[in-house]
């Protein structure tokens, strides 16, 4: 059962405080500026298919815990790229699964899943090799009623607004049939253009040819390129999208010269582009980005520093998103000095900065929001997003930034089921890190009433321009 | 109201033995080694003029996150470089203040200031919009009491010296008319040569001529350059200076021969210094200047890592310290070996590190200081000087360096009114870390009670060799 | 007098289960699977000096800080190379430490030392200047017991398995002396191959040369080295050894040719190798050295990250290992993907790695340790086997890689009356930091209890394959 005062304070002073803060909130709707579910499940509200399929198969947090203690991939029913065969029977994934469950104990997945059991499903017994079939039993029958659709999920959980993830080159049919449909549900794509950016990317030019198709843009030189990222970003725009997204291996940004970008492009499209060229001219696209949003008022959100596919074997039979990408080390002082010098005092402007490198908390990501105007601070992100994770991120870049710059939690996740639970996580460690501060009189129990509300469900909502 | 608990553990065992310790030396004398009080100020010992004036205009750290949030640093009425009016009313740059107040929630600066209304002005009531102008008219009272004079609050303090922070150019005038006056407070000069060391510095060729009229020496190569710093060196330690300080970009140290200075030193002059030639010089001047210690007794302290005016829109109209100076990280195990193999080991060589990169606490400052004979770590700076920056530094760098290897606090602050509330918040910290080491038996109480007077008054004394 | 409760947390409810836990496991054997004892202690079993040779002389945690305070290492009777003379009194050695013992307040060392007068000779005085000789005629009394000889001690403080740390050109003769004895103890050497590999120390060639005799390879030209070492490591093997470890600046690895691997060896045969020679040598025989491991099955250790003799006088006078040596920022992301995109995924291979940049516990260690099959986290090492720093290990590694991808602790000492006083600390942190886990309902008490018994005995028995 899971404990009501959960991840609070032992102390029970603070413990008390921790719980007031907490049930403030605790039934406010959840604003999801940030995440990865698939809009086709919200489009098609078809039931959901099995326990493995839902919870374990799709979950890198997952996979990569039970690969690290010798389980293979194909175990756990991971579709392979080279025909690999791999385990089918959802019943015995599940079972793999339950019975590597204790590896979790600790961690952040432990606590989503046991709440995800308990609240969506009603499932109060642990999880482990001799439940397992008990368990599946149950969520398969539960899955199989019209109230574990997802759109009837998605009102249960009381999701106010659901921004999901999609590249430039995306259509969006989905979210056209969502906003199509009677159903009220507040669902929005996010523009995220890395693939039309990344020059080496072996998908790359299979993308510049899906943007000619959905612009009209010949594409032929940068310039319009350039015009046809700006129609897909008013397109994403006309069907709710508040907001773009970056990946890049390092923050660095600088401009070219109207002529470099062009020859780098040139170079790109006849498949000539080298290692130099792609961080270049990743440099120079957000700078470019930076500049659409200063037009169109669009939220920059920048997530740097992912080795991604670290592991190559896995990759090369498994594909991407399997839990092999490694964080790097990252540097934001100097690399986003050109984009800030230029975009930083733009009061139109808004980027969001994430980092998988918590040095850089308090030594340049806190420093750069408590200045600029447009610098806001996303949440921890990935492996930072968990109870001490979020304590780190508070109690290092609140005593320089404050919290209103930052821009409260985002979920972040394609495991839709778990959307609840994550966002309880983040409200109660929220409500256990303002409880400390009045405990120690460092802010006062009604300045706190204000601040959970902030976190909770307003700085979200400003930060990414969803109303409020 | 100031809760006479505030900071401490909630823990009730913790919380008793904090405040045990604490009263042990709440009221000792303010050791105050370094900061950016303008002497002038003790020197003419005038009035203060109103509220803005004196809170809001000159502290970057409230500055900045006013901007931060969108409000125009013109409307807080800063001084432009260019003529851009500014706001001139400072009833009106305090009602700004004041609504944005609770931007601070969670910060130092709001624990500061609410401790500077309470304790020196009388008032308890909250800073806000509907509070700010009785707030206002109550300070402006109280600023034209004579008990309200810069030296009648430096006695009602109890500071017991107070060191300042000045150019290697300055005459030291002010300082001059202090030990003339009658009045018997104990006031210092530090030396800082930054700026005469800065080759690239637009002001560098101007603060050589000032060098050279205050010393006599021709500097027209580097060795009558040394010899003119050296000569301002013995004449700051004759007004009291007991240390230098030294910032620079990177703690990077290494000696040039005598044939390099001064090629490099004769480009400069001729204003065709290069930005590789200003780094070795650095370097070299680092080496220096721990010589000229070596002999002449000064404590030398570095101040290194922080990108200074990072923000260039703001540093063309405002200037310098106007809170967009951003922090790099630092690297100190390789760019010191050069200074320390040559004068680490000395028996009368100190040098106190400071940095803006928490990473190289455990890493390598508590390492450094926890072998070398010379060195010696400074408090947290700057953004880190914080209730949790303090708490990381003491629990990252006492397990290996222990206290003894640490200085104390610095205030570092040009806001004198803000002065006992910056050292009564250090001294909760450590009252509140040592309570939790007793706590937890690490250390004995009657040891705490030695070390939370070390901590307090007798470390700075010592390590700045202000008597004791 | 030891508190029973000590490093426990001072919330009653968490102590309580703190201890709990603690008692589940405090009388559980020590097992060692890392540490520097010296064999020779062991096999012949001789009474141990006196307490200055004991305690102070060859600890370099206690003789840097007395050196960082200005104490000379000649007065702690440190033995020189160049012939200065130094204090051979060890009641004056004693003493000198005794009155300076204070500066290791809230440190590991007096926490462990504490711990070692009082568990093993029954002092319960604090040791200072007033203490100190009747400390030592105390200490001195019990050396001369036949309970004080090595092998009763090693019974006594129940050490299960004790392994060694041994060059690759150590004949092992003492092993070979306990293993030919009648005692039961279980002392195993480990392989560190640091010397053999280094092509620029001053011993390599001699290191060399003896493994020419002992394994009767020509080492003429890279393959023979290759075979010798994969000799040694099968006869270390033969007495025992289930490990080896290796020290880098770097954890840099990358493969290189046969050819370049021979020409960068003969080179370094002719005295010819340069730094760049170096790096890349290491590198490639970090993949050897997993290569090896993936036929053999020893288990693979890195200890990166030391900037060894940083201070040179010191080096010159005392030689190594006397505290001078400071921790490097380092990068694991990058440097180890070579190797473990070549045996990372292999089922037989373990690398335990360590860190002195505690950045990277976070960033790059925990998530490597939560991917790759092979990688496993070694304890918190040198500065951060403390109080704190094992906490920060835990709060900052578990919630990416869990618990089961660490291996428990190692002493990793040569100071073998402190093997219990390390692991008690040890165990005392473990059971506060999953009481802590328990009271916030993050896991449940039957976790729990299983997770003590796994970080205090299981998890380095697996990890080493020591048996279990």
């Amino acid at each position: 059962m899971l404990n009501p005062d959960r991840y609070f304070s032992p102390v029970p002073e603070v413990r008390q405080l921790a719980r007031r803060l907490y049930e403030r909130i605790a039934e406010l709707p959840l604003v999801c500026p940030h995440g990865h579910v698939d809009p086709r499940l919200l489009a098609e509200d078809a039931p959901f298919p099995d326990p493995a399929a839902l919870i374990v198969v799709p979950d890198h947090y997952l996979v990569r815990m039970l690969y690290s203690q010798g389980v293979p991939m194909e175990r756990l029913g991971i579709p392979t790229r080279d025909g690999t065969p791999v385990e089918t029977d959802p019943r015995r994934i599940w079972q793999t699964f339950a019975e590597h469950f204790y590896l979790f104990r600790g961690t952040p997945s432990a606590a989503w899943l046991r709440h995800e059991l308990e609240s969506v499903f009603g499932i109060t017994e642990r999880l482990e090799g001799g439940s397992a079939q008990r368990i599946y039993d149950h969520m398969q029958a539960r899955l199989s009623e019209p109230a574990f659709r997802p759109r009837a999920l998605f009102e249960r959980f009381r999701i106010e607004v659901l921004c999901t993830t999609d590249a430039a080159g995306d259509g969006l049919e989905w979210h056209q049939r969502i906003r199509a449909s009677e159903w009220p549900g507040d669902v929005r794509p996010t523009f995220r253009p890395d693939l039309a950016i990344d020059l080496l990317h072996p998908g790359w030019a299979a993308e510049i040819e899906r943007l000619r198709g959905l612009t009209g843009e010949p594409i032929g030189e940068f310039r319009s390129y350039v015009r046809a990222l700006e129609s897909r970003r008013a397109f994403f725009k006309s069907l709710g999208a508040t907001a773009t997204d970056h990946a890049a291996v390092t923050p660095f940004t600088a401009e070219l010269s109207a002529r470099a970008a062009d020859e780098i492009f040139g170079r790109a499209l006849r498949g000539a582009a080298s290692a130099d060229d792609q961080r270049a001219f990743t440099g120079h696209m957000l700078m470019e980005m930076a500049r659409m949003s200063v037009d169109d008022g669009l939220v920059m959100q920048l997530h740097p520093g992912s080795a991604r596919n670290h592991n190559e074997r896995i990759y090369g039979r498994f594909g991407p998103d399997r839990g092999c990408d490694i964080p790097l080390r990252t540097e934001y002082t100097i690399n986003l000095r050109p984009l800030l010098n230029r975009f930083g005092n733009e009061p139109g402007f808004r980027l969001i900065l994430f980092t998988l490198d918590e040095s850089t908390y308090s030594r340049e990501l806190a420093p750069l929001a408590g200045h600029y105007p447009a610098v806001f601070l996303g949440p921890p992100w990935w492996f930072h997003d968990s109870l001490e994770g979020m304590r780190r991120f508070r109690a290092q870049v609140t005593e320089t930034a404050g919290i209103y710059n930052t821009v409260g939690f985002n979920d972040d996740t394609r495991a839709f089921l778990s959307i609840p639970a994550r966002h309880d996580l983040s409200r109660r460690v929220d409500a256990q890190f303002l409880a400390d501060l009045v405990a120690r009189h460092v802010v006062d129990a009604d300045e706190a009433d204000q601040m959970i509300g902030a976190l909770a469900y307003e700085l979200p909502k400003r930060a990414y321009r969803l109303g409020a």
